[in-house]
């Protein structure tokens, strides 16, 4: 909020506000500010103040004003004018070299998540809150690993290129259980689900190639698509599956090489893939000749039985990827990849070109945390306690007067609010809560009524009574 | 050797040997097999038996026969026939829809550095042998950050994008002790100095855009670069810098973006810029608009008072990357690059779009190990036992009939063997000697009769004795 109290004049602080979050990245380029009178209301200041801290805005290059249409945030390679930093006239011919802009507004998200918001637990979050994570297993495990000569033995050599062969062989009997059959050598770790998804667009396409996507779907993966030069296709994803029609479509048009699908527990709907979905859209993949990149990421907290793309198609044209960071430990970055012997060594090679090998300290680690069951249970307390607060969750949302657009499951409920969540999350953002928008999940960032919100991290009533008072008033 | 007294016949035994070699990349694709007499002689076998061992590889389609030329291995996207795999058959075009050939000859190399040479020290390596890296700091930097308490604090969130700031900041310290200065929020900490340079090129570049890279230089930049796509424009590198009139004529030519350099002990060469050849250079990335990064991997044992690219030109178009596998632990994969402020955003989206965080844990333990200036005392004396390994190594060298082709200095050589080093490197891997050919080296890979070694490697004097044995045979 802000205070007359402050040694900062009014105008300063929100100006101060908004230049912060625009540097955040919690307000993207090409965001529009609100209207003066509308800022004026919403922060109970008079409208000359706005007027005053939008001039200061502008004064630094942070934003634009575009005519009869108001205040926009600059592109990043537009920032930083001669007049603020010294030296800037040589670094202009720098920036201007940029062939693009910045995938700015997918990872704004992402970074408001890693920063800043230590305090209290955030509805637009991915993951766990860390107390969540705790356990005595994994630090024991650690210890096992960091005695003095262990540790050497691990740190002192480049490693295996494919990752530490006793995690790969405790990968491939995890994954036997869940019927999708890879020998340890044809897993290879990565550093987290994100870099094993990098290396398979990196080894399976090049620049121009179209790929398809799920609509909704994750930032992140569209983003990284976008920022390699692929041309997105989105698919439309159904409570059963993605829209076969419009990939059949698709397939016609573009012959799209890949799919990227989190077929259980899909980021941000929650929904599980059918058998039948699954069944035709491998006959279209095979028709077709794409393959699929199955994202397994919630595996840990997923329903038992769940359909799976890979356990049906057996690794032929499907590639596994997952990881550790929702279940065990977000920042040990440890993910892996699975695949059939034909593409094994194209992937090694990217992954080799991309970072080398990965720290198979924390890979040996997580072996001992998964050969001797306890990850297992320790995923199993997780499922209970989350299922726990996903009833209460869903109560508090629909108290507060959202619909949920997708059945609640997994981690995330997909929410309709009846307002366009970029502007509520700017809104919320004020009072200190981070939003996940509904446009961050589209691939062009259509503005969005919907939004995702994490079970794990929507208890309060406290959030919900402020929601509901913003939304009332918007 | 072939042994007659084994369980295998002869045949079995050489296309076993020849099959595992080309399955690890130690004989590339399109690498042409001796001929059938030649191997005989070699091996000490029939020519019936080479014929048959041969045919083996024919049958196992990691070979090919061209009329009237040989044998030659195949290409990995053409191997894997129908007859050796059941249900090979659908992914006959799964294979197809390779877009390209994996950059397999520049990874052979590195790969056959990871693995199966556990035993003797290997002349072809790129790295210190472990024994040389033992130190008693670095477990015990590791076990403060190991208790439970700071474990979990530091593993149960992803962290911050940026990297550990503890070990940003002393990072920034150290720059700024190499006159390079760059505030910690203008460092950011990466998988290794290849997932650095990987950053730069994939936030700088888009695909098909030229580069300019050193010849000869590290294969692993070639194979990078091509991957993604760039054209690879190869500036000669001289002792006191690269040829600047290659580079201003490709600077006209071709308009590229960014130049891609080891200033200091370059690889292979060991060569370091002279400070007229770096401020020459800067000003034709001036007049050219181009921005150049500088990799800094052999920074730790570097001559004091290295002219550096980065300190001349104060971040303003120079890009800073380096790491901390040759000098304290190759498995760890901490690097780091530092950019001037209005690159910053982009290089920190390409690294969340990658790998999203990095595991903060390792880079708060190396915090540790650089602040109390073990870290520095460790360099010294590995530069100290380098200097006195290198005299031995040359003499050795000399001995056995190589000439420099540059002055020995730093961790490689640069050697004149005057045979093709691609047979050469076949003939010593026969004998358990991994080598690395001067091929590997060029952006072509054109053949070469130059070898790097590696000091700290070829202190044995059965090696080259050996070596000169075969030279002398070829």
């Amino acid at each position: 909020m802000l205070t007359r109290s402050s040694s900062q004049s009014l105008t300063e602080q929100l100006s101060g506000r908004f230049a912060q979050r625009i540097r955040d990245r919690l307000l993207a380029p090409g965001a529009r500010l609100p209207s003066v009178r509308q800022c004026a209301q919403q922060q109970g200041v008079s409208p000359s103040t706005v007027v005053a801290a939008y001039d200061q805005l502008l004064a630094q290059g942070l934003v634009e004003a575009r005519k009869n249409r108001g205040f926009f945030v600059r592109e990043l390679a537009r920032r930083e004018p001669a007049a603020v930093r010294p030296g800037a006239g040589s670094r202009a011919g720098a920036t201007d070299a940029a062939p693009r802009p910045s995938p700015v507004d997918a990872t704004a998200l992402i970074r408001g998540m890693f920063q800043g918001f230590d305090g209290k637990p955030q509805p637009g979050m991915g993951a766990f809150p860390p107390q969540w994570l705790e356990s005595a297993f994994m630090p024991a495990a650690v210890r096992k690993v960091t005695g003095a000569r262990a540790l050497q033995a691990v740190s002192l050599q480049y490693g295996e290129p494919m990752g530490d062969s006793a995690l790969r062989l405790a990968l491939s009997r995890k994954l036997a259980a869940m019927n999708v059959h890879a020998g340890p050598d044809h897993i290879i770790t990565t550093v987290g689900a994100t870099h094993a998804l990098d290396i398979v667009s990196r080894a399976l396409l090049r620049a121009g190639d179209p790929v398809m996507v799920e609509e909704p779907g994750w930032a992140v993966e569209f983003a990284r698509l976008t920022a390699l030069g692929m041309r997105l296709l989105p698919v439309p994803r159904r409570a059963d599956g993605p829209d076969l029609d419009v990939m059949a479509r698709y397939c016609e048009v573009h012959r799209p090489k890949l799919y990227v699908s989190v077929s259980v527990l899909h980021n941000p709907t929650g929904y599980c893939l059918s058998p039948g979905s699954a069944h035709r859209l491998l006959q279209l993949a095979q028709r077709h000749d794409f393959h699929v990149v199955e994202d397994d990421t919630y595996s840990h907290i997923a329903p038992e039985h769940a359909t799976r793309l890979c356990a049906l198609d057996g690794l032929q044209r499907t590639i596994h990827v997952s990881g550790f960071a929702k279940i065990l430990a977000p920042n040990w970055r440890v993910g892996f990849l699975a695949a059939n012997p034909a593409l094994i060594e194209r992937l090694l090679d990217t992954k080799l070109l991309s970072t080398l090998t990965t720290p198979a300290l924390l890979e040996r680690a997580l072996a001992l945390c998964i050969e001797q069951g306890q990850l297992r249970r320790h995923a199993e307390r997780i499922r209970t306690r989350l299922d726990a607060a996903r009833s209460r969750s869903v109560k508090l949302a629909l108290n507060a007067g959202c619909r949920f657009a997708a059945e609640p499951a997994g981690l995330f409920g997909w929410v309709e609010t009846g307002v366009d969540t970029d502007a509520l999350a700017q809104r919320m953002l004020d009072e200190g809560y981070l939003l996940a928008p509904g446009a961050l999940f589209h691939a062009e960032r259509k503005p969005s009524t919907l939004m995702r919100i994490n079970f794990a991290t929507t208890q309060d009533a406290a959030f919900w009574r402020k929601y509901a008072e913003l939304v009332r008033r918007m």
